[in-house]
């Protein structure tokens, strides 16, 4: 079986982050969503095991001093890391593995797994990104003015990245990862063996 | 408006590749054909100026002394060559383009057009090439086995190509190149301008 495909998804809060990679595990069988720990507190209807791991700082720490996380980064405040364990485990049987994080530490990854994609969602402009913020209504306008100021660290490495994916409409934007996903597995680096099998089997033909 | 993309596709005799360019411009309104020059004779069927623009030999070397062509190569005795004003107007209008040619061009074809996507085509078998060189009956035995002989010399340079796509079933070869245009136009150097357009006007907001 071939190997899946590790996916590194960032981009400006309001981006709609959350919602594309929704649409992606719930169109795609071959997609399955990396779980973060976070030492964040969880926010209403997320779940432990679902969205997040929660973990208090010292059992975070824990998983830092035994090698147990891929990466982990801190931000606003609190921990956020990848578990190496499952990302293994999902890559080998073929799923294409989601990770939703920030710049910073996607480019951990990056060192680690070479052959990670790295997809930065970007809404088509700076009203629409304000507008999505506010419409979402999850946060007060000063909490909303605050994460506008931070855009810019927010894409702050952005020129690392692969493929920057605009999500005008949900519906092209989920498309076009899927495309990206697609392509990445036909690089023409991971099918040399298809064609040097060809041209040995010709002899004998 | 977004330029197109130059994609070239190349690959085994018997691989598939007409028929899936006939498919891809069929299902996609963004693509065109390249139509080359030749000095080949028609086969049956083929039109001046649908299939190919067929010349003369001296038409043809007139071409290359007024640098009218993108490349061009010889194959069997025969020339073949890429007009350069239809392919540049396609593009400048958004529309990519397909180039169907040898390795030996496409190689030359990148080194002038750097954005240009090299798809090599290939059966998923040895034994699956040959069986559709025979089912496609246009040509004797003798010289289906002289297609096959020359499979080695057909894929060298092909570790040099961004994407290599088995043609097994005819939707997903199809599905699959276009999978890898989106792919390219998403990539990340042709999208760092909105970030920066974002990240300026957020200062404004």
């Amino acid at each position: 079986m071939n190997s899946g495909k590790l996916i590194v998804i960032s981009g400006f809060s309001g981006a709609g982050k959350g919602t594309v990679i929704k649409r992606l595990l719930s169109e795609y069988p071959n997609y399955v969503l990396s779980i973060s720990a976070t030492t964040r507190k969880p926010r209403a209807g997320e779940e432990h095991g679902r969205e997040y791991f929660f973990k208090t700082v010292d059992e975070f720490k824990s998983m830092i001093d035994n090698n147990e996380l891929v990466e982990y980064a801190q931000y606003v405040g609190n921990y956020y890391g990848t578990p190496k364990e499952y990302v293994d485990k999902q890559l080998s049987e073929g799923k294409n593995v989601i990770l939703e994080i920030e710049i910073q530490g996607a480019l951990n990854i990056k060192k680690q797994f070479k052959d990670a994609v790295l997809v930065f969602i970007t809404p088509p402009s700076a009203t629409e990104l304000k507008n999505r913020l506010v419409n979402r209504g999850t946060e007060d306008l000063d909490t909303i003015m605050a994460r506008l100021r931070r855009a810019e660290e927010e894409a702050a490495g952005v020129e690392n990245y692969d493929y920057i994916i605009i999500n005008d409409t949900i519906d092209k934007c989920v498309f076009d990862i899927n495309s990206v996903i697609i392509a990445e597995s036909n690089k023409s680096n991971n099918k040399l063996d298809i064609i040097e099998d060809i041209k040995e089997n010709l002899k004998d033909i």
